[in-house]
């Protein structure tokens, strides 16, 4: 039975050189493979998204995580995206009989490697927080690097591991382990950004949104556009139809075009069935009735041999 | 590497007993995989989708075929859906790694066997057809069982394999090859059949609707309702929304609802990529961006070992 986990790692880069060095370790690692990649100038964020057995995703994880610690220098660092460190969040996720707990001792065993040879200090989150609020990124990150060396020395902020003081270029790295969420940025026809934060804040989960929804704006200036950049945690209880029909309801409020929307990171196929069902008023549509998936599960119970 | 070949046979029957008997022989044979089947009372129709190598599915649909042969008369039969013979179309489907001429051969075969052992006149169709006309279903199903006596005796009728005149209790079968296609139902809250028959004719191919649909209308007495049934050849030409959404148009002219739609058979995953890519106008989905699709091919490029 093949144990298959997914590593979604954000650094805090943009730097064509810098994202190739990076992806290069992955292709160092046996066993390791990567799945999509996404940088952006506007958010200076590399998201790379790859898949392995436990074993080449910890090492392509670490591998990944020392040359971008080695590489990328925070004190030179701007973008929109919130973030602190060089490494900002390293999630790991059971996507093949693995188990969630499995996948918080991968991120224990990055994290106290990453902090033991390289000296940055490091926050466990989600499912490998050890107090409830640290379960939150949005907490642990407050005050972003710039504010980095005075927030980690209050008790409530002492790192998981390394030293109570910021990797002077690096940062500090969040890690953990998580069920697959589904990243989703719709853009936005206008160069308005103070309206399109109105309609983020709609959506947004801490601002009388949905829960399981983050959303930020941030302004796209090759294209004068805006984006808001989402991440739904559960979106099989918040639907992200739902999420998107409410963005179309507050954008025709402003008057605000809906330009384009893309996945960030890969696309989880439950997200896919249930945008179809509901456009469509699809009623008995699972995963197991998808033809590609259906053949897959053949396979695996040995109905087609080579 | 896995060959993986596709077969939906479709039979004349909707009695439970029959049912099971017919499916009862993917199970007796060794590779081959049952994924779906639908049957109705309305239709009085069974269709079922399976999967194995060339060799299995061969023989499961075979196995079938003969059990139909022996169980079903068409003679009683009654229903909504035009049909030719008790094993009315079996299709072969290339889906991994086989091409369509592997297909059209299984077809020749399937179509051989069973006019020989069972006197069954057989129709070879689509990719598998010898001439431009029997390449369409619905020409050689024309006069459908009832009038088949007098259609098999013309020329251009003369079945592909076995006698020119019908088996008396199994009529006749179409076989062929045929590309993955995509079988949708739509359910409409009205008991007028009239008004239904405009709106599938809206959408009919022949009738001036989309090129590669086809949609007839049936009556549902348990519901008292309404069902449009389509068959959308080439779905990634006339993608399945935009159906749907000339459904909706035209069914709104009437004012009748509609309640609830259902793939027949297996939803083909890009036809769900297209409805979701619509409706959340995201400009950049593929396949290999759906995170269990990349997963798959990671493990078959190697990239994840047990």
């Amino acid at each position: 039975m093949r144990k298959v986990v997914e590593c979604v790692s954000n650094f805090s880069t943009s730097e064509p050189k810098t994202v190739d060095l990076i992806l290069n370790e992955i292709k160092k690692t046996k066993n390791a493979f990567l799945l999509d990649y996404t940088f952006d100038d506007y958010y200076n964020r590399l998201v790379v998204s790859f898949v392995g057995n436990k074993k080449s995703v910890l090492e392509a994880a670490l591998n990944m995580a020392f040359k971008a610690v080695e590489l990328i220098d925070m004190r030179k660092h701007k973008g929109q995206h919130p973030r602190i460190g060089a490494v900002d969040v390293v999630p790991f996720i059971p996507v093949k009989n693995v188990t969630m707990e499995e996948c918080i001792m991968l991120a224990r065993k990055f994290g106290e490697t990453l902090a033991e040879k390289c000296g940055v200090p490091i926050y466990l989150y989600d499912e490998a927080a050890k107090s409830p609020e640290r379960r939150d990124l949005d907490w642990i990150r407050e005050g972003e690097y710039e504010r980095l060396a005075e927030m980690i020395v209050r008790p409530e902020r002492k790192p998981d591991f390394g030293p109570a003081k910021p990797h002077p270029t690096a940062g500090a790295t969040i890690t953990g382990a998580r069920k697959v969420m589904a990243g989703f940025n719709v853009n936005l026809g206008t160069a308005d950004l103070k309206v399109v934060k109105k309609i983020a804040k709609a959506l947004h989960a801490k601002k009388g949104g949905f829960s399981n929804v983050k959303a930020m704006a941030a302004f796209i200036p090759e294209k004068n556009i805006t984006q808001i950049g989402m991440s739904i945690s559960d979106f099989e209880k918040t639907p992200l139809y739902r999420v998107f029909e409410m963005l179309k309801v507050e954008a025709t409020r402003y008057n605000v075009p809906i330009v384009a929307s893309e996945f960030c990171g890969m696309a989880p196929l439950k997200a896919l069935i249930d945008i179809a069902a509901y456009y469509l008023k699809i009623d008995n549509l699972t995963e197991d009735r998808v033809l590609e998936i259906a053949i897959q599960n053949a396979i695996e119970k040995g109905g087609v041999p080579e």
